[in-house]
């Protein structure tokens, strides 16, 4: 056997790839997580657009703090046009909000207000296999925890997302929050950066007065990359990285 | 479908307007947090107030801290004269805390003693279109935990909250209390900085022996936002930020 | 509507009033906070002895930690002789000691050791009435959370407080402790502060390798305040501010 | 009424009295705390000692950490009989270990092995009466909330024998465990140091790779007393304050 | 007797073993532990793979975060052929995944979903009895727990595994998780790295703004190894140890 | 009565003994703390080995990490030929782990797996009286809480075991692991060092990128000792303390 080499999946993030050998190990689960306004909605959502519109590669956006109308209308502020996609079949968002907050939803995908578990997988995977999609983006993984109310089953169900996206070949971002990265708290539970098999941090690092947004690859498996925090901006374009750029 | 143009509402406090692009995003639900005396009151109030005496937009008070005579008479001392505009019907004050402690009220707006997240919602939502409100204030979100007798649900309550009134495009602030935002702990539940959708931190920072008040926007969502620390005082006509002013 | 003037109240603790406007706004509930040897009695005690002797402004004193007789005793070394103003009807010290601890009391004013939340605030309303009192001191909150045993209703505790004590125009002072306030623990349960309408810290700054006093006004509603750390003594007389003084 | 003037209560410690004016008031329940290893217990019966042999106060120490006999031989290394001046009615010592790790005790004064609060403090009681003791050791409190089975209660204890014991006009020195004292946790439960009259904290600073001792008064009611850190030592004659010394 | 010799195991990673007198000890467990993304996963199973390859002293992977087939093409990328050392009978890997997340497995050894720690302990004993293995690999301690729903019972099969594989002389790596290495916390339970026989951390350390990797060994029995940081890195061909570099 | 002269214990630790006054108290019990691979089994077993080995003091080891046979092996890494001694009933080993790891055990003295605390001081009792015993070494505390099934408890058990083994005369070691004694946790229950007679601590400090080891005497009842952190080192002959080194 000859040595392995590894696909790679685009993320759409400029100036991101090169730091990763040119792009996600194919069906790797990413982790995003950074503290509040780091931009990980952003990030997941401009991996799962660029992929669709540059890449011809489908997307499921699963979104969970806000209804995928909210979603549209704030994504529309970069220019990115979900609508046009999802007409095409090439992103389809499922809308995790609609049911819990009692607001009809005129959503072709909807998640029930009342989910356990393996409904929750099921329907992911059903909507995966509609668009024969290859990203998915579930923002975020709290709200799984809350919407499943149970918190102590979270890394069973990160593990079973996790096999599950690998075994399909489907690369994903899962966000996640953290309460405060600079004493090593780089997650919500404590768990969801072991799971995963990538590791993105969004952080802030104060200069001055002015917190300044930078990005650290923790972990990627499968892939030589850099441990250096990079400068990035939310441009009206969406997330630019900047690769040769200094944080301080 | 062309770059969509965001809607921006005036906050009312002189200099901040500036900081975000003209206004708050319409619809959106801000959280202003810090700890004891940095003035989250007098802000939110001020949002309402200014709201609805300069930009024509009636606003709904909802004060779970003070009763609403109370927070009239504390915020004459800005020359607020809050009882006027409620009787030209551009302000409501909702009195969330006679009922509790067991006071009489004479107030036109009252929340009953024993309430649940939805009679709660539902009375917001009641007041918000008797007076066609655009603006809505929430002081604070602790309060709502603690009346609503369970804080393990005011992760629901906020995601109910934030996807309501962003339906009825009513830009709303609520308050919540920042315990050591030095140490990333900027809320109190460490969750309502995730839900909402634009975050503003008042803080002190210490020089010498004085506390130096300054605000951080921390989150503004369909926003292209500074993330510096900025000056503010409590004047004798309220909240003034200094967006040209060093904070050290 | 002309602006709003606020009636003040003396304090009673020199040099103090010349940093809140002149004194405390009538009605307000100040917490008073600190840690373990701080001067927190003895900064409660002396405002309502100077209220009811220099500004013939009558004041209860609630005592939860010593009896009142040690109280008396301990005081009379600032030379302030209590037992003369209550006779004259000035003071009235409610002793909420003694039934707990088991032993006898002669006492005119005494809590029964066995107490709910309504019957103790109908206590207190009603020795503020009988005097006519226009103060009123607690010392302290966490002895009353003990002594309801409920220390998970001391928020629903301190609001009826706060309002009631506006309602009847009464300036009183609350007393709690503060485990840690250079880790921005300001009280016992990290919510005193916020219902409070003031609140004022005495802590200690470590100089070389002496302990220095200072005073530190976190918050006042209605009230212009400098948020400078003021040093204090206390002295054979009671405390004494130095508005212009160096802590360091 | 001119002022009072506070009877005062020799420590026994060199150099320490001149520190609180004379010696510690009369009644006064004194907390001495620190970390392992501080000279907590050391300076505690070097009171009750002291106290018996020199000024004619009869003393009772209740021990609660090691049998009465451990604790007479560990004490005659700094040269102190005790044995001596308990034949002479002068010292009673309270054996509180020996009945719950199951020892026989030829001791004349012994704790039973299941006990309450209230047989405790009437035990305590009877004792002090039996030798006319002007001056009170319990060493520790942690030792009687594990003995009574309740932490919680831990206050109130506190509270009672504090109260008692004023009373009764004994000092009384009780010991509590320190474990971070550097961070403002200077007592076991975070609540003794509040409800004792007065607080001695025995600690260590680091200097180079040397831990040294000092001794800081953090509290002392009626006592005017300075809030500098005092060197001290453990010599072979128990231990001896430096009032002039320096700790760095 | 004359002085023990003690048998050492080379460990399969260049550099390491200059570190610990030649090897580890045989029948070791050593903990290797760090934060996410240290190179935890790559290090056992480098363990594994060269004994299997380059010492002829087979080896058990029980991989209980990621199934086999997911390993084996991870580990691919350092150009180790797993596949063909398991047909060579060199290699055994227990797909600890598989049964968990609810997916078919066609490995030879596979752990049931439901699992108590006696039978999870006898199938490792009978896969290291199948292939005569002198080496084990157990990635990771959280995920037995996780297994075994029952984490208070971590500490007693820690002791088990360890003095079973001493027994069996298999030296054996078991990977656990480091929430803050910085702040003393260096496994996920706290209790780890006193039951196993050595430990060695992965960890980072932040230079300017780029993490770099070192390795320190904590503890190792029998073994008289260095206590400093030593800079290693994760190559194409796998871990590479510096042992004459410099973190700094 | 004379000074009481302090009967002295000889530690077998070179270098040691000069830092408190040639030797352990009789009857002392000592807590020997550290982080993982500080060297306190080491500590342990040399003061057990040498007691027997150069001043005819039988001792017995209770080893509840390592089976007794693992221990003998390691420690013969040292040059220590445990096996000669305990023939020569100089030294027995009771093996507290085989039972509860259910394997099989052919040693003298065994406990069984299910143990309450009487039983466990009783079978000690027996052992000591066996070999007449001067010396006792427990690895380790957090082991016995382990087996007792009660965590809660161990407060009780060491101060009977403290009280016993003074009263037997029976000098001790019992160590315990101290997860962060740079932030004053120096034991796993924060109440080892309270109940013990003496405290050592074995501990690193970081130079460069070295970890240095160093020992602090932070408590030793009956003895003037220095507070100083002194260098040792773990030699091939066991540990030497260097009481004239530098640890910086």
């Amino acid at each position: 056997m000859g040595r392995y080499v590894v696909e790679r999946v685009k993320s759409g993030i400029p100036g991101f790839d090169d730091l990763i050998q040119g792009g996600f190990p194919k069906g790797t689960t990413v982790l995003v997580t950074g503290p509040t306004g780091s931009g990980k909605t952003t990030f997941a959502v401009q991996f799962a657009y660029k992929g669709a519109e540059l890449y011809n590669e489908p997307a499921v956006i699963v979104t969970l703090e806000e209804r995928a109308q909210d979603l549209r209308k704030e994504m529309a502020t970069f220019g990115w046009d979900l609508e046009r996609l999802e007409r095409e079949k090439k992103i389809a968002i499922v809308d995790g909000v609609s049911a819990v907050v009692g607001l009809p939803s005129e959503e072709q995908y909807v998640l029930e207000g009342n989910l356990n578990t393996e409904d929750f997988l099921r329907y992911i995977y059903r909507v995966v296999k509609a668009i024969n999609a290859k990203r998915l983006v579930i923002d975020s993984i709290p709200s799984i925890a809350f919407r499943l109310h149970d918190e102590s089953r979270i890394r069973e169900v990160l593990l079973q997302l996790n096999t599950i996206l690998l075994e399909m070949g489907v690369a994903s971002i899962l966000t996640t929050e953290a309460p405060d990265p600079g004493r090593g708290k780089i997650s919500r539970y404590g768990i969801e950066e072991y799971i995963a098999r990538g590791v993105v941090l969004l952080d802030f690092v104060e200069k001055e007065v002015e917190l300044k947004r930078y990005l650290l690859i923790r972990k990627m498996r499968e892939t030589k990359h850099s441990m250096k925090k990079y400068p990035f901006e939310i441009t009206e374009e969406g997330i630019v990285v900047y690769p040769s750029g200094e944080v301080y």
